[in-house]
């Protein structure tokens, strides 16, 4: 099978092709099929003729369409927009909607699109509007993009599981609810892995998602597909979600804001399954931009979805937090990691973090190595979140392979036999990550830290399918998730071709383990693929800080401009 | 084995004894012995003479020790007493400890006595306020007692069961810490019955405590002993924690405020293990008036203890919510509910909920009737509790007899083999759950409540024994653990022989099931022990709404002063 231009596979009939691929292609023929005529691509040739996604779908926009879809546009933007009536909700639906479909064929970004159903609830919002003078909400007429995890009724939620097809969700889940609530048009879900246990979006349904800057290289995972979406454009604002990584890794391959918040805040069916996950789950959403993260939060809160849903907290979007966090005059403490000891990371990955607190500190900020804390207990760390992942023993998605006979994908981070935990172990890991979290409490309140500044990752870039071969580490995200805190990815640089080039000490550099040196091979063999791609940094706020790391967010983003 | 008037228990050596009873009374003479012999009561006759404890303790205190514990104290009355030296740490730290003393001789209230460390601590404490000026917290010198199931390090903490004596706790739990970090000062811990899994506080240990107010009926339970404590003057303020109404029972039972709030609020370890809880147990205090509850959780959270323990939430004390719930201005819908459909509560029971909507509703606040919500939905929250907390099958509790074979107390809500769940009844369980939460949560959003009134239990008080026999429900407390919803016991009436007399229609009502015969007839069989009793009402607030309820608590106690 290949893929062309517009996205249509082309089959090879000769081939025997099992059943479950079988299946999978007729579901992507059917998505390929909502996709009106009018908006197919022309061949745009290959990924290496036509690397970058953004400037081919926006020779194909009409000029309202790029100017509505614009990178430059932000959430409180488009809604002072929709309440001048300079746009109707109907204009910048159709529009996202246009921009996504196009990008769809470039990266494979979107599973299932729903383009007819946004236009209908558009039309009727911009009929609601103009006959009563009232939005319905703080997003009346925003296209919202979201996870293919997060359940739409009457939509298929495969989570790219092949057996999971033609079974559509019998009811919403809250963040579907609530964006619904606050007149959000929801348009599109975005691809994600098999599983969602690795940093690589493809699956056995809607392909192999790629990064919308670079199509060589991937988009990240698990929520890849909405990050490629963002970032070219296709969305301003879309849910993902994040069990060691999901939402903050994609958002930095493709230079976005990702917020990964702590338990209850944004909410998550999942988050509260305690008894199916040590760690669970959390949704947070990716931005092009702080001032779309910050309205967007305060959107969703001021819908009070915690009246509905038992797992999201009585807590509002406290802007006064994030007010006072931006605000230059407040000195801070802010502790840094370059390297965790475990896996080394990539040059830029370093001078990400370390352009970040030298803007810090040359405005007066405190900033504190913590290199040595990562050293001496993020490998515990780390080990205690792999267990927490694999202990179902990977039960889960075996039965979810089993419906339709489906491969399991190698390499992504599924547990096995040997890692089942029972209920005693299940209770003494619980009981060892409260102890690893008292303890961090307990450093971090020694130090006095505001935040934490780190790598999102350890790699670049990475090319399809190196995360299978890689024998991935996701320490550098997974730490958030163990403790239940804030993590926000937030952009930084962007690779340069000589301040992050390979020198004798990186070249030179020998790996502690298999996956450090394939980290390193990887950097030195794809370099060329990685210059001008962006690299972000995490801030690391407390347990329910979020207002605070978008407050830092916001303070790095003003030193950045100065 | 009887008990004398010094609470010595008088052992007939002719009787063979098995091992576990003969260690429980060792434990309990090295109880006896940590009073100090000036402290000891001459025999005071039996419960049937003497039957309120009040006026036997208060007849052997000294003049200063009475007015330090007067039941008219209040902890901001304390608190100021300490700031202006009007009486130091040691002064007021041996008054409670001595009152304390003679309650445990009266009513068995006490489990662990540690006042040679109190009195220490406070000449400590004094010592520093003398050379300092300064005060080591907003709780300094004032005496706090806690259930025995808190651990504190380096004390027994045996929850009643024989088998755990002689193995004290290796650290603090977080209402321990907490305290002791806003300068209380612990000087005992309070008896509970055996499991905790029932409203009478009798164990092999510690013996069966009773009620302060009239010793021929129990103090409630599981936090019974800490209930008789503060009704008494004993103590100020303690701790109890409630799975199923342990905090609110014996609140009612002897006429005290008791807060079950929400998980995460005060701090318990047991409410943050959802792999052994499917309805996990939460901490709160009980208090004699509402000032000093809202002043404790004002210390206590200004504390910030969510920056130690992982599971409690950065939600400050909000004194502005409690505030506004306690204008008489703000008016406010009120549901109210005098009987679930499942068992019938006794008179005084339904005229404390009476009284207390007829003020609100002449004070020209809106009160709705919500009886038929319960007499739908309450049976099925009462079976998912039921099946929440049986769980295990008892296996927790049965290891516990058999270190050394020490028999179950029959009549206890504890599992049964055929009542334990795997992974899957526990996972769908918690979805029941969940499903339960939200339909009320949509009921009570469309009724448009502030708040809930409602029975605490259907009984007016029990003889000690009679649980066992009752085939017990507590449906009404156990709703709010089930929700995750804050319940306050309030006071609201004493038992009146004329308004509350047996009349036709209650002596002629036939209960529908055993259980609600059983609480007929002990009502008619009884009467003349309840007469002049308290009984109280819950507040029944949404999920950590817990100043909401505290605001609501206060308006009440103006409306019943006006």
């Amino acid at each position: 099978m290949t893929m062309n231009g517009t996205g249509q596979p082309q089959i090879n009939t000769d081939e025997v092709i099992p059943r479950w691929r079988q299946l999978g292609l007729k579901h992507r023929q059917q998505q390929i099929s909502l996709i009106p005529p009018e908006w197919h691509l022309k061949p745009v040739g290959s990924e290496a003729e036509a690397k970058n996604a953004i400037p081919v779908v926006e020779q194909h926009l009409p000029h309202e369409e790029l100017e509505i879809t614009s990178l430059a546009q932000s959430l409180p933007s488009l809604q002072q927009a929709i309440r001048t009536k300079q746009y109707t909700a109907l204009q910048i639906t159709r529009a996202f909607c246009h921009r996504a479909a196009l990008l769809q064929q470039l990266t494979r970004c979107l599973t299932e699109i729903l383009f007819d159903s946004a236009l209908n609830t558009a039309e009727r919002q911009d009929a609601y509007y103009a006959s009563t003078g009232q939005l319905l909400g703080p997003l009346h007429g925003i296209p919202i993009s979201i996870k293919d995890n997060q359940d739409i009724k009457d939509v298929d939620s495969t989570l790219g599981w092949v057996g999971l097809i033609g079974k559509p969700a019998k009811s919403d889940t809250t963040p579907v609810e609530v964006i619904r609530q606050a007149g959000g048009i929801l348009y599109c879900k975005t691809n994600i892995p098999q599983s969602m246990m690795m940093s690589d979006s493809y699956n056995h349904i809607y392909g192999q998602s790629v990064n919308s800057l670079n199509r060589n290289l991937i988009s990240g995972g698990s929520s890849g597909g909405e990050a490629a979406l963002i970032r070219a454009g296709g969305s301003i604002v879309g849910i993902g979600t994040d069990i060691g990584g999901s939402v903050r890794i994609p958002a930095t391959l493709q230079g976005l804001y990702g917020l990964s918040p702590s338990i209850g805040r944004v909410g998550n069916r999942e988050s509260t399954r305690r008894d199916k996950y040590v760690v669970p789950p959390v949704a947070g959403p990716l931005t092009r931009d702080i001032d779309t993260l910050d309205a967007f939060m305060d959107a969703y809160l001021g819908q009070q979805p915690w009246l509905s849903d038992p797992g999201i907290l009585p807590i509002p979007w406290r802007k006064d937090i994030a007010d006072a966090y931006s605000d230059p005059g407040h000195k801070l403490t802010i502790g840094y990691i370059t390297e965790d000891g475990v896996i080394r990371c990539q040059p830029p990955c370093v001078r990400a973090v370390e352009d970040t607190i030298n803007r810090l500190r040359d405005a007066g900020h405190k900033v504190v190595e913590w290199n040595h804390v990562a050293q001496r207990h993020h490998q515990h760390a780390y080990d205690l979140w792999l267990k927490a992942v694999l202990a179902d023993g990977g039960e889960r998605f075996q039965a979810l392979c089993d419906l339709v006979d489906e491969p399991l994908i190698p390499g992504m981070l599924v547990g096995k036999a040997a890692n089942k935990l029972d209920t005693d172990g299940r209770m003494a890991l619980f009981d060892e990550i409260w102890e690893f979290q008292r303890m961090y409490m307990s450093l971090w309140r020694e130090a006095g830290l505001d935040a934490l500044i780190m790598p999102v990752t350890q790699y670049t870039g990475l090319r399809p399918k190196m995360w299978v071969e890689a024998d991935m580490y996701v320490g550098y995200t997974s730490l958030c998730n163990l403790l239940n805190w804030t993590g926000l990815a937030v952009p930084a640089i962007n690779v340069d071709r000589e301040l992050d080039k390979v020198t004798g000490e990186w070249e030179g550099y020998q790996g502690k383990t298999f996956s450090d040196q394939y980290n390193h091979d990887g950097y030195v063999e794809n370099f060329d693929e990685f210059v001008g791609m962006p690299v972000g940094v995490q801030i690391i706020t407390g347990r329910l800080e979020e207002e605070r790391a978008v407050g830092i967010a916001r303070l790095l983003e003003r030193l950045r401009k100065a």
